[in-house]
């Protein structure tokens, strides 16, 4: 299969950014200021594992006018260089006595007005990603000038996928979707779960991930009691539900979806519980279309998993996708998010099958002005078997 | 090869959690907060990938006596239950009005006194690991308590690893070695770069890795410009060095070393400058003893790879290893850090070899009392050839 193309033309980034601006406008803010991985990529482009490393921050400032300025490590400048961005300010990280906030602060100053007030993500996914002495010395530096929240610009921007972003996703899903159907192939009854996470995470890179940044799953008899544990050596047996959950990455972008795999013939609890799952996630497929909302989503596939109306407390049937594993918004009662085309969405119900052990079935699709669209290859109600 | 025991005895826990309780109380703190994956991880043991979605907040508080007290999202209890902590308060996250800051605030309220001061990390390597608004809410709420450097606590402890924890970081660098060590087989010119290290990833899984978070590298002729750059499509070509650098990880603990493949027979060029880099670490593990300092380190291998005397501004030549690829310290002329046992480092020299391009060469050592022990299979002075 033909992989799409590495990457976006500068055009992309240009688009994103004067929207920002514009945005930028009508909130009163003089700039925004950018500190986190997924932040920095989507408007520069700046694609590397290196965030793996903790130790130096990475500063993108996008001002009210004109290009965005990268004030970042000089290991960082070759490969920031060869994106569109071209003011780059570079020091010698680390550096124990100012690691890079004077520089900062000196571009901030440039760049806005004594009374500029700067946006810096604030919400629910974000955190601001230098140490905090570092970030009361921008805070006093800055002033009068003020840190102020960035209203969630960068938030409502991504929550919009383009033409491009959801190919990637789309992509890396239908890896994923190759790699599932391998399972069988060489994982039974008797394989200790580590050895499954081991060979699930080859099939991945095997059908074409770039990398496996997620896998989490768990295997138990007729079911599990939990969905985010590393695996432990133990033995897969006959009659356990073996689930592998994966956000594996293509050129940037994820998908995150799980498959359920009954060890040996299934009970009809199991049976029973996974046909729900899969008729949720349909009944919410099919009502997701633009004007609906994230909380019709949630009712929608609550009715179905929970006929008694409650709500199960772990939360959320779903989220928001991307550049993360798991972005804004959440499918929760409480958010009321209007669905518009290009949005994409995990569809992710849980369902209790006793003896408090759950089952967790999850698709990934995109909002279309027609309906939604499947970037994952839908599971049929039956599970699968090895 | 047998894998050493997976976890840690409570012991270790308690222990970690009393050396940090009598620091506190040095530093005038009532509590430590912890917000970070690492940090929570070092006083309670819970380890997850769930870490890579950025949509729940997790807490740790450690009081100046008795246990820590975890404060987390309801679906992690189950995981948390499975650690030696028993104080696990939850709450169902995503919750948008309050997301659990309200139940960390009467948990600090009740286990520090009003003129208390709580610790948070705010040096380099770390961050806050929560949204700017949260936070401001916390502080907020806190108040007349304040919340204040944990100076630096816990990256002093951890600094020096125990005996359980450089088995794993040794078992990771072993698999990393024999990864290495297969990389002739099947990888050679023509291949692109992309699926050189998919490749690459797939023979540190079958080796035993429990994934690989780190994977950088580059591949161009007679040597590369950038060691942070995500792979291209671009093949393999006769002349070209390739670099690969992993970090690895097995049961949270990563090694983190390269190795340099010359594609067809090296240049005189290449031959010199990769056995002047291995020179430089044989030279700095040496003198890697008990009393020697970091900038020591840093002076002995600058000395061979730029027999001028001047200091690359890329930066340092190495840094601390642990449960994060890179950790306190940095190898830079600037750290005095005196070398104690129990300290693992890596030793990372890079080599001006012309044209703008370099060669970088990085091995793992702990820190004995009679001096370096390698946890890399150290590389001999000749470039591997494929």
């Amino acid at each position: 299969m033909t992989s799409p193309i590495r990457g976006f033309p500068a055009s992309e980034f240009r688009g994103r950014t004067r929207a920002a601006q514009n945005l930028m406008v009508k909130h009163g803010l003089s700039a925004l200021l950018l500190t986190t991985e997924p932040e920095i990529r989507y408007y520069t482009g700046f694609l590397t594992r290196f965030w793996e490393s903790p130790t130096r921050p990475w500063f993108v400032i996008v001002p009210v006018s004109g290009d965005p300025i990268a004030v970042i490590p000089s290991i960082g400048a070759h490969l920031m260089g060869q994106s569109w961005i071209t003011d780059i300010r570079t020091w010698a990280a680390p550096d124990y006595t100012d690691d890079g906030i004077g520089l900062l602060l000196e571009a901030l100053h440039e760049v806005t007005p004594k009374a500029g007030q700067i946006g810096i993500a604030d919400q629910m996914e974000s955190h601001v990603h230098m140490p905090l002495a570092d970030l009361r010395r921008l805070e006093t530096g800055l002033s009068p000038r003020r840190l102020v929240s960035d209203a969630a610009i960068t938030r409502q921007m991504r929550l919009v996928k383009s033409e491009a972003e959801i190919e990637k996703i789309r992509h890396a899903a239908a890896i994923a979707t190759r790699a599932f159907d391998r399972v069988p192939q060489g994982i039974g009854a008797g394989m200790p779960l580590s050895h499954v996470f081991r060979r699930f995470q080859m099939l991945c890179l095997e059908e074409g991930a770039d990398w496996v940044p997620y896998l989490a799953g768990a295997a138990d008899h007729s079911g599990y009691a939990d969905v985010i544990s590393p695996a432990t050596d133990a033995p897969l047996a006959q009659g356990d539900v073996l689930m592998l959950d994966t956000g594996l990455v293509w050129d940037g972008y994820f998908c995150d979806f799980d498959r359920n795999f009954s060890v040996g013939p299934p009970t009809e609890t199991v049976k029973t519980g996974h046909s729900r799952l899969v008729e949720a996630t349909q009944t919410a497929a099919e009502m997701a279309r633009p004007g609906a909302t994230i909380a019709d989503l949630f009712h929608a596939m609550n009715v179905v998993v929970n006929p008694s109306g409650t709500i199960m407390e772990a939360g959320r049937l779903g989220h928001g996708l991307g550049m993360q594993l798991t972005e804004w918004p959440s499918i929760i009662p409480q958010d009321h998010t209007v669905l518009m085309a290009g949005m994409v969405l995990t569809l992710e119900p849980s369902v209790d099958v006793g003896a408090g052990k759950i089952l967790v079935h999850e698709e990934n699709i995109v909002i279309r002005d027609s309906g939604a669209e499947f970037l994952s290859h839908p599971q049929s109600p039956d599970i699968r078997v090895i």
